[in-house]
């Protein structure tokens, strides 16, 4: 599946302030970026780097003033991470890659730790596995009304269960915190979602089963085979597409996700 | 239904110490009292006080060393508290006796105030009235799992939620607050109950509906024909059966309810 | 002291609402109330009711439309509650007396379990008593910022330590907490304050030390010379000056306390 | 300084465990590993990994029985991360290093956007920068009571500033999370510490000033000339001296710390 992927946002800056974008989908054995594009209004030096989970951050030091950022990729969907034939099986957690720890462990917004109880309930008599991770998610879907507004940026796994009301982050990081709490380790991620209403950068979640990552989305706002992937973290705190620094304020933004027969020859633009 | 109930409860004392207990079922349009005792092995006056709910409570100063106490009461259970016929009407808030109010306000342990969004969720579509209680206790009863130790006398209805497991008093908690949380009065029952395995104190939680008050006991581990109530409060803080203030630790507790055929002449006695 | 007190109150009805308001002072051995009105320019019937700490309830059920409700009271302070000569001492929580028992229980907003460590901290190597309470009103004072808009209605002592800041309600709420956690006994005070600014319906609290009740203030807003008591509660819950049921919103509220050499011959008005 | 530093630990395991250890320090420009000797009782594979800040983990599998771990290394503090001279300034957060910027961010037990305002509260006044930290170390040092056994694996800074009561990894939780709410980078150490009583893992924090990471203990237990650092992380999820999976239960643990005039020929040995 190709797919044009892209955001505009634009800024209100005064003095000293930082953007730090999480924005660009990278290539994986799951999406091939065939071009990306970064642009502003202003003449910027864009410093890259590569934070601890390989994610790719792009800081910019706006002048004072209006600014706009316009940025798009053209992704190939080469393996969606969507299960194809044998379900995986969870895999002992003695036995996991040292890599996939930090994903085992409580993080700010997922306290797998006071969590136990409710995912072993949750998941009692199921099939250890790709089938466990379902049943979270359906029992996410069922049990907690997807609503904005009712949450913000300090609510966690623990309080949307007694809430339990929230959008796609709040669903993310209780089915991670869920996976945690049964020793699946889990990840959040970011993308870009085609065919999601209204579009907006979405946030679903990975779960590590029979030696890879597979994705799985309890908000089921969007087609899992229409993902792109654009940033892993242990919840949302690693992987917010913007972070602001100093006298700076969000005016506007776009976000778009589109399915196209061939890539377009110039840079996409907001639709 | 006759029931014998009653309990023995030592303790060991140093200096300066008291117990305040809140173990004497009181005759209602529910029960009658035929016969109460409460003896002490030392000679200890009695102070007797009725609360803010009505409660008796009964307060021992006792001498430094062993203590004992044997209370016995021969109750007749005229009416359960359980329906018969219709099923009753939630009662406009706006329209509720005066009295009934405190038992919408949340408290230390019922925070109603949180759960609203849960509590709606859960009753969504339910006709207003007995059956969103009924409800609200099958909700619980599926969904919390009945365990000791691992709850304390901090856990709050908020925790069981999302730890979900609890006792007696963590299930009318979470009951109590549901109920409040969509504006039925609700209240926390401390009791002796027929046929709790194994025998203890009880608690479970009154409904206001349709101008009374009604009987809920979402553990289901004892029939409510067989309860015999003691006291009344806003939620567990209120009816402790034993406040222990100074140097003062139990050592032993027994607790019984037995039906009986007739009453007996003397004393009831542990079994 | 002279006092004429009182506030007006607009709401805009709907359909099937009701107000219970608690705005009444009552006569007692630190207040006389010498008139009382309440009028609303809607003729309605008040239904008066007297809660479970003796607290006088009104409760009035509007006709959809405008509503406005003047109140006004004259009150002489015979007697303020605080303290002059001696240092009134903390009673030995064993011996107190049984009435008072209620105000040493944590509740919905003043969670005393979870402080004693934190209490006992703030205390330690003071005298037991008075002094300890003023130690306790001192470091609320010192360490929690006084400002509007940072907490509601659902905001607790436990979370004012951390916040540290809040409103009068929230410094009464954590001034119980902490008398409570070292066993002292408070309870939660509405009133009308003398030299309050803005004017408002005051939090504060008091805390029974040498048999009797006294009056702490940590907000150091308004002189404890001029606090008009209208109720007393666990916390908050109890005392509202109005709760709303149905379709009802507040428009407008003004609230008085001024002091005057002879009282009016009329019935007090907004100023 | 030299220092000869080690651990022992013993482990009862039953079928299909694991268990990975964060107990080796490495060579950097504040210290020089000269030597390390981890041995088990066993003769085990020892899996070694780099995780996400390049912490050294070691996974062991062992047999079903009795286990055995020593470990022991030499090491030299060449630069102690102590300040000479001049006092650092806080870098603004918009000019941070891009690798910084993680631990700047609210974690599982540093819950720091919930404690902006008691940061800003207690570092009032105060010189942004090393000062501010010093502060926040004070302020920890003189508000909590360093106390074994009042606070588990769950507790968070958060639940510390009420407490406020706990242990080396509790203060050190709580300086992170108050120097990340007013944007100071700050990382969580595990360490061996000289002259610490009684002798144990150590944990203590890092905070980002001018340009590189100075060390703080608000704990005072052990000087900091004598820290020899293990692992970093955004807080103690991050580096458990040892994580166990599986049936496996730990026996006995003994760790040391020791300045020696000349490092010893032999691997050092539990004294």
């Amino acid at each position: 599946m190709k797919l044009e992927v892209g955001c505009f946002l634009s800024y209100q800056c005064l003095e000293v302030s930082s953007i730090t974008l999480s924005i660009h989908p990278l290539s994986s054995d799951q999406q091939f970026v065939n071009k990306c594009y970064l642009k502003t209004d202003q003449a910027l030096d864009q410093e890259i780097h590569k934070d601890q989970f390989n994610n790719q951050i792009v800081r910019i030091i706006p002048n004072p003033g209006y600014l706009e950022i316009h940025f798009s990729a053209q992704v190939e969907l080469t393996s969606s991470g969507i299960l194809e034939g044998a379900y995986p099986e969870q895999i002992d957690p003695s036995l996991l890659p040292l890599e996939v720890l930090p994903f085992l462990w409580p993080s700010r917004y997922c306290q797998s730790d006071l969590l136990v109880n409710l995912a072993e309930r949750i998941t009692r008599g199921i099939q250890p596995g790709y089938a466990t991770v379902i049943r979270v998610c359906d029992w996410i879907y069922e049990n907690v009304e997807y609503c904005y507004g009712m949450t913000n940026e300090h609510t966690s796994a623990y309080e949307i269960v007694a809430q339990p009301i929230g959008v796609c982050r709040d669903f993310a990081h209780l089915g991670i915190a869920l996976c945690r709490a049964i020793s699946i380790p889990a990840r959040f991620i970011s993308g870009y979602a085609n065919k999601l209403d209204p579009p907006d950068f979405h946030a679903y979640f990975e779960a590590f089963l029979g030696g890879r990552w597979h994705v799985f989305d309890p908000t089921r706002k969007a087609p899992l085979e229409g993902l792109v992937q654009i940033a892993v973290g242990q919840d949302a705190t690693d992987v917010s597409f913007a972070n602001l620094f100093g006298d700076i304020e969000m005016r506007e933004m776009k976000v778009w996700c589109q399915q196209v027969e061939n890539f377009s020859q110039q840079e996409t633009r907001v639709r």
